[in-house]
C-alpha cells in the first residue's frame, strides 16, 4: 500500500511554517506498513487541489489531505471534495452537538452560523471524529482509492490519525511490515565508508535498500526493507549488519535507537535511581530544554544553572575568580569547576557542564570561535573534553549538546 | 515567475527528518518576487524524479531540486539529470581543484576516486559554486524552464542560493515584488473574527489575498499581494489594514514584526543598556534557549536558574521553605519570589520566572495540569499572572514561553 500526503495552504509555500505534520504522518504510516511515496504541498486553490488529487490517485492507494477545513473563507477543502466526488454538504448531528459543546465549554463568544457550518460534511464522507476541534476528519472510498481529509492543526490531526485512521486502515487492509534499521558511524566520510563496504553493498539482496545519511561529524547507514513478517525482516537486516560490522569496526558506534539519547539517559538514570543537573554557559539552556521536554523529567532532573556571565559562574556555581583569571573562562579547569558546582548546589549524582565560544565573533574570549569544553562530574570523578565545533553558532550549540549527551550516556552505561 | 521545489530522498518520506530546506527556499524566493507554487518530496528513484520534473515544468518557470548529489550509490540526481537532458558527465577542473583542496585541508583520509567524481558534471550545466562542500550546484536552461540542482545539506544549499542562485535569477529575469503583512489578534476565534470583518473581506481588491492563521490563543491575519512596485503594494495593503482596524480594535495586537519577539526584547534591552535573567521551573530552560540562540546575547542576558526541584528553588533562588509550604510551589507567591531571587543572584535589571504544572499528570502538585504562573521582577516592581494553558505538555511549555516574552516585552516598551 502506497500513500501520498497532500498539504493544503500557503503557509508552507511562503515559508511561514515548517511542515512537521508530514513527519508525524510518515512515521505513523510506516509503523503500520504503509509506505509514503510522495509529499505534495500546494496552495488553497481549487484547481491545484483537484489536479493534485487526480495525479496522486494514479500513483497511490491512500491519499491523506491536511488543511483547509477551518470556518473561514480561505478554507476550501470541503467544497473541493464535494466537487471532486460530485457530492453535497449535509449537517451531521453528532458533529454539530460536539461543536456546540466545545463552544459552551471553552469559548467565551457565542457560537455563530460559521461555526455550526463546521458540522456540514459531504454526504459520501465517513466521519473521523475530532475530539479536540471543530473540523471533523473525513474518509472517502472512491474507485479503489482511500481519500482522507484532516485538519492541519497538529494535535487535532495527530489524535484523529491515532484514534480513527490507523485502526481503520489496519482493519480494512492486509498491510505488510516495513523495517528500518540505522547504524551510526563516526570519524569517516561517506565516500570513504562506501569504498570500504563496496563489495558488501553490491551483494545486498535486491529488496534491502541502503542509504547514507551524513550529518554533523557522523554518517548513519540506514537499511530498509518490507515484507509480511516483521521478525523475518529484522533477522534478514541484522544478518546483513553482522556481515558489514567487521569492515567498519573502528568507526561503528552502535545501532541508532528509536529513542532519542535524552530518553536513553532518562531510562538509565531512572533505573539507577540517580539524578542529574547541569551548568550551561554557551549552550544557554538547550541541554535542560531537551531533558525537560520529556514527561516525568522531574524524577531525575533537578535543574540547570545557565550562567552566561563570569559573575554568575562565580556567584552561583562557586567557580573562583582566580581560576577564571588564570585559565580563562573557556577552559578545562573552569568547565570542571562548573560541573562540580552544579553537582553540589543541585545535590545530584551527575552534573554536566559546558563552556565555550559559539561565535559569531571571538568577543573578549581567549579561545577561538567553535572551541568548547564539556565537563562531567560523577560520584566517582570529574573530567572534561575539548572540541572544535566549527564556526556556525547554531551548529556549535547543537553539536555540543549532542556531544554532551553522548559523553554522559557513555558514562552511564559504563558504571 | 512561479517556482516549484523538489526534494529528493527517503529521509523525508519516512519521517526521519523535517523539511526545513523548503522553509529557507520559499522565504528566499519570495523575497526576490518568485512565488512557490508547489513543494514535492519524492524518493530517490529515477522514475519518480523524471516524472516529477515532467509535471513540474508544465506548471513552473523555475524548478529547484535538492538532494541526491553525494558520492554514494544512493545518490542518483546527476545521472537522472543527464538522462533527462540527454547529456553526459565531464570532469570540471575548478570543481576538482576545490574538492582536492577541501580534502587536503579538512579530511584525514586520502581522497578517493568517488570523491574526485564529485567534480563530474553534466556538460550542459552551468556551475553554481559550493564553497562549503564537494557537491556542486548546477543550473540548466531547457526550453524556457530553469532547472537548478542543489545539495541537500542545509548550510551548503543556503550558501549556493544566496551567492549564486538569487543574484542570477535577479539578473536574468524581471521579477515582481511580493508583499505579505501579518497582523496579530488575541482573544477571539477565527470564525468570530471572520464574521466581524465579513463586509471588509468581501470588499478586498481581487489581488489582495487574506488568510486566517489560528494558533495557540491567537489568530494572525495575513494579507498578501504582488505587483511591480513594492512601495505601492505596501501602501495598498496598509490602506486595507487601516480600514479593518476599527472593527477589531479590542483584539488587535499590532503588526507581526519580521523579527521574533526575543529579538525585539534584545533590541529594547540593548537600547536601554539593561540586563535580563530568568528562573525557570516547568519551562526547563526554553526561555534561556530562545534568548541565547541570538548572537550577542551575552551583552544583555546573564543566565537562567532552571530549578526543577523545590530544594533548588530554595537553595539557588532563596525562595523560603515556608512560602512553598504555605502557598504551594505552583503559586503567585513562589513565582514572584523566584523572579526576585533570579534578579538578585544574577544582578540584572529584569528577571522573568515560571512555575507550573506542564503535565502530563498532576503528580504531587496542588495545581491542575496546565496551570502556570509567570512572574516578572523589574527595577520598579514585582508581579505575576496566572494562566490555564491546556493539557498538552509541549503546548503548555510553548504557550507559556510565548506568554512570558509578551509580558516582558510589554513591560519593556511601557517604561
Amino acid at each position: 500500500m502506497i500513500a501520498e500526503l497532500v498539504t493544503i495552504g500557503d503557509e508552507i509555500l511562503i515559508g511561514q511554517i515548517v511542515n512537521t505534520n508530514s513527519v508525524f504522518l510518515a512515521k505513523a504510516l510506516n509503523k503500520i506498513g504503509v509506505e509514503v511515496g510522495q509529499i505534495t504541498s500546494i496552495s488553497d486553490q481549487k484547481e491545484a487541489i483537484i489536479s493534485t488529487l487526480d495525479q496522486a490517485r494514479l500513483r497511490a492507494d491512500i491519499i491523506i489531505i491536511t488543511g483547509g477545513l477551518g470556518p473561514t473563507n480561505d478554507d476550501v477543502t470541503k467544497h473541493c471534495l464535494c466537487e471532486y466526488f460530485d457530492d453535497h454538504l449535509v449537517s451531521n448531528a453528532s458533529v454539530l452537538a460536539h461543536v456546540e459543546e466545545l463552544f459552551e465549554k471553552y469559548v467565551s463568544t457565542p457560537i455563530s452560523e460559521k461555526n455550526r457550518e463546521q458540522a456540514n460534511l459531504p454526504s459520501k464522507a465517513t466521519l473521523l471524529e475530532n475530539k479536540f476541534g471543530t473540523a471533523a476528519g473525513m474518509w472517502f472510498f472512491d474507485k479503489g482509492t482511500v481519500f482522507i481529509s484532516l485538519p492541519g492543526v497538529p494535535f487535532e490531526m495527530e489524535s484523529i490519525i491515532e484514534n480513527e485512521v490507523l485502526p481503520r486502515l489496519q482493519e480494512q487492509f492486509v498491510l505488510p511490515s516495513i523495517f528500518h534499521k540505522t547504524i551510526l558511524t563516526y570519524g569517516l566520510g561517506e565516500s570513504a565508508i562506501a569504498e570500504r563496504i563496496l563489495d558488501w553493498e553490491n551483494a545486498l539482496p535486491e529488496d534491502i535498500k541502503l542509504a547514507y545519511l551524513p550529518s554533523l561529524g557522523r554518517v548513519r547507514l540506514r537499511l530498509s526493507t518490507k515484507g509480511q513478517d516483521l521478525s523475518v525482516l529484522e533477522n534478514r537486516v541484522n544478518a546483513q549488519i553482522e556481515k558489514v560490522l567487521p569492515l567498519i569496526k573502528d568507526i561503528y558506534y552502535g545501532a541508532e535507537e528509536e529513542k532519542p539519547i535524552e530518553v536513553l539517559i532518562a531510562d538509565r538514570l531512572t533505573e539507577k535511581g540517580m539524578t542529574l543537573s547541569c551548568a550551561e554557559s554557551f549552550t544557554g539552556g538547550v541541554i535542560a530544554t531537551r531533558i525537560t521536554a520529556q514527561a516525568g523529567a522531574s524524577n531525575y532532573f533537578k535543574g540547570s544553572a545557565v550562567t552566561y556571565s563570569e559573575l554568575s559562574k562565580i556567584k552561583i556555581l562557586n567557580v573562583t575568580p582566580d581560576l577564571i583569571a588564570t585559565h580563562g573562562v573557556v577552559s578545562a579547569e573552569v568547565v570542571e569547576a562548573m560541573a562540580k558546582g552544579a553537582r553540589e548546589i543541585y545535590k545530584t549524582d551527575y552534573a554536566i557542564a559546558t563552556t565555550g565560544n559559539a561565535g559569531p565573533t571571538q568577543g573578549d574570549l581567549d579561545q577561538e570561535v567553535g572551541t568548547v569544553f564539556i565537563g562531567l562530574s560523577t560520584p566517582y570523578e570529574v573530567f572534561s573534553f575539548k572540541f572544535s565545533m566549527g564556526n556556525s553558532r547554531t551548529r556549535v550549540i547543537q553539536k555540543s549538546v549532542n556531544q554532551a549527551f553522548e559523553i554522559l550516556y557513555q558514562e552511564l552505561i559504563k558504571k
